[in-house]
């Protein structure tokens, strides 16, 4: 943390009395009696109140007392599926009451279900659906969210999928990143036609995505159930070619050898990761690829293979956590929920759990330079807690604590305790 | 349900327009466009719209139209130790960096601490804690609370905790039942004099608390670490002799045949059950026992041992489900969250876990004729909820659909948005 940079001759804002988490440095390292300047949508200084210049009452346009509170920085979710129509509690009710998955994907329930109400929805109907879901977001905390398609399996779906996440991104001051994730599963109608569906996604489906130029990055669902290795890399030599980023969902089920190959197309993250080999993940440190963790996924799907959290640490494997929000597998539309369940079920530090929901979720973004952490010449995105600790954020299950959600320099949610 | 019974001459307010799960008869039992009578405290009517009579509009005070949301019995929590001092997140941290609990023990970490913190805060302190964690439990729908002592274990602290329970009781709407659990664990002063401090319970604080008449049922932690089956019936056998219910922390974590003995002296509850053995659930059938499960604390001691859901439906014994709320082993302050890992980790279905946090909830206090189900007659006690079907409540993680929470008629909450 640079706390030996001078004061700005001017800033619009001045957030002061707050012990500051920064996250900078893959540490906590909270300031004490800390303050902020922000200056339009950045951050423009950070210290101690201490350091501050004798005259800086006259430098700042607004200051506001954050009654010794904690600020952190604003949560970046770095792996949903935000957007999609249907519900699939009646599915998780009656697997509940022993109904098999078989029987339900018989009846046409799991993804195909999500598939085939997704087609059908209006973009205004999936657009009101994913802004309530978007907001719950931003409500614990979520500044930064990464949404994925893959609900669509057809040019003309995966593409109004796109599109409602760009309304998205215009509408909510949350920043969005879209990823396309056509390799999600096999469309039903290609059942026993996977080349042809490979041809739609890496001919027609990846150049249109390209051109209609809202999604950053492609994603693939690399497994047993789902898409090959070797379908894995075609995807991924057409989606750099494209200029796209690329990210996959690796060894959830199996140790399919999928973040290797991620990781020679130097994928900005690989997901998942249960079933992750030492040797997959020596690839993954090699070229610097961010492992997202998702304990929601693997809480929902009663897992019992963690991911190899020791490896990480050994291998020095930035690590993200992410909600993975989604109707199948992971309804948990709360970062705090997930900070404590990389604790619980995955014995992740406080610390790396919250490390993962900022800087690293940022890093598995490519974004670690403008979110993530609270430094000079970041987006001004913090969030106020009223908290004793940072760790309290994990351990406090089912509270929110949160008081104010300040992104780019604009307070977009403040709790209005209406207790009558 | 008693559909078919007039409505009455006149009620105060009528809710229509809404799908209510009355939870009566052991089921959902919903009722589609349904509508709830309240005369001051009390439900006057629960029926279809069809049902009502035409000059139904000119029989009522007051009409709300619920806009087709579910409404269902406000939650009740029948396990919680809600009123402590100091934090343990501290020590959670610590465990996770791999600190053990003896480590943390020896430096006067654990339960310890919380009653060293405890026995030092003066009443308005404990009481402003306190109110907070209440709060957040009306918030997401809890209307009735049981608050357990024990983290004073001196007749001091033990009768101010209870008087933090009464004023809780005074100031807020929530319906509050107090319970003396003097016999917690040991405490430190009375290390190698067990026998003095039972002497205490029984002979000094059990008349005590009696006399200053706030709670109305005793209970016990029977276990290994902290107190005997003897010791358990010696308590049993007084605090009936005095006139209290009885209840027991029971086969939390080894069979110790507890449930058997409080079973013997017709107990509310037993609670945790973890290890249950077959010969004691039978005597819970018998003596219509409830089964309080409390997965907030499995899943944050990472248990592995389920209680035997199995066998209390083959027994047909109730099943209620609480937070536990407690700083050591389950900071859980949601029943939803309690809800759906009912389902996730116990296994049990939605209309169970619904099931156990109203009804059962109430028998498992003795209230089920005033308390946990939409029924004429009863307190109107119930929360409007922004859901498609109530298994949402189970399945959607870390999302809090709340809308509206009304206690004896009147209003205590609704969700402000104010999403700027």
């Amino acid at each position: 943390m640079k706390t030996k940079e001078p004061f700005p001759q001017h800033v619009d804002q001045l957030f002061t009395d707050s012990r500051v988490a920064t996250m900078a440095n893959s540490a906590y390292s909270i300031i004490e009696n800390g303050c902020i300047g922000v200056t339009g949508k950045k951050i423009a200084w950070v210290g101690p109140k201490q350091a501050l210049p004798e005259d800086y009452r006259n430098k700042c346009d607004q200051i506001l007392d954050c009654k010794n509170r904690f600020i952190l920085p604003g949560f970046v979710d770095c792996h949903t599926h935000l957007v999609w129509a249907g519900s699939r509690s009646n599915e998780f009710e009656m697997r509940l009451k022993g109904v098999t998955y078989e029987q339900i994907a018989r009846k046409g329930g799991g993804i195909v279900s999500t598939v085939s109400a997704t087609r059908k929805a209006a973009v205004e109907t999936l657009f009101d659906l994913a802004s309530k879901r978007l907001e719950a977001l931003l409500k614990n905390g979520i500044t930064t969210v990464e949404i994925k398609t893959g609900y669509g399996l057809n040019l003309e779906t995966e593409l109004k999928m796109l599109d409602v996440v760009n309304l998205l991104n215009q509408r909510f001051a949350q920043h969005i990143e879209a990823t396309f994730l056509g390799a999600h599963t096999l469309p039903p109608e290609y059942k026993g036609n996977r080349k042809a569906y490979l041809d739609l996604v890496i001919n027609k489906m990846l150049p249109k995505v390209k051109s209609q130029g809202i999604a950053t990055a492609v994603d693939v669902f690399c497994e047993n159930i789902a898409f090959s290795l070797d379908e894995t890399k075609q995807i991924f030599k057409k989606a750099i070619d494209l200029g796209f980023n690329v990210k996959l969902h690796a060894e959830q089920l199996s140790d399919s050898k999928g973040a290797a190959i991620a990781s020679q197309f130097n994928a900005l993250s690989c997901d998942h990761l249960e079933y992750l080999s030492f040797e997959s993940a020596q690839t993954m440190a090699e070229k610097n690829v961010t492992a997202v963790l998702l304990p929601g996924a693997f809480y929902f799907l009663k897992e019992e293979q963690k991911p190899p959290i020791k490896i990480f640490r050994q291998l020095k494997i930035p690590m993200a956590v992410a909600t993975d929000l989604n109707p199948g597998s992971s309804p948990v539309h709360s970062m705090p929920l997930v900070l404590n369940m990389a604790c619980i079920l995955f014995g992740m530090t406080c610390e790396e759990a919250i490390l993962g929901a900022t800087i690293n979720g940022a890093k598995a973004l490519g974004l670690e330079n403008l979110k993530g952490s609270i430094e000079t010449g970041k987006d001004a995105d913090f969030v106020v807690w009223d908290i004793q600790t940072p760790a309290d954020l994990c351990y406090l299950a089912g509270l929110s604590p949160i008081k104010m959600v300040v992104i780019k320099g604009a307070v977009q949610y403040e709790k209005n305790d209406s207790h009558s």
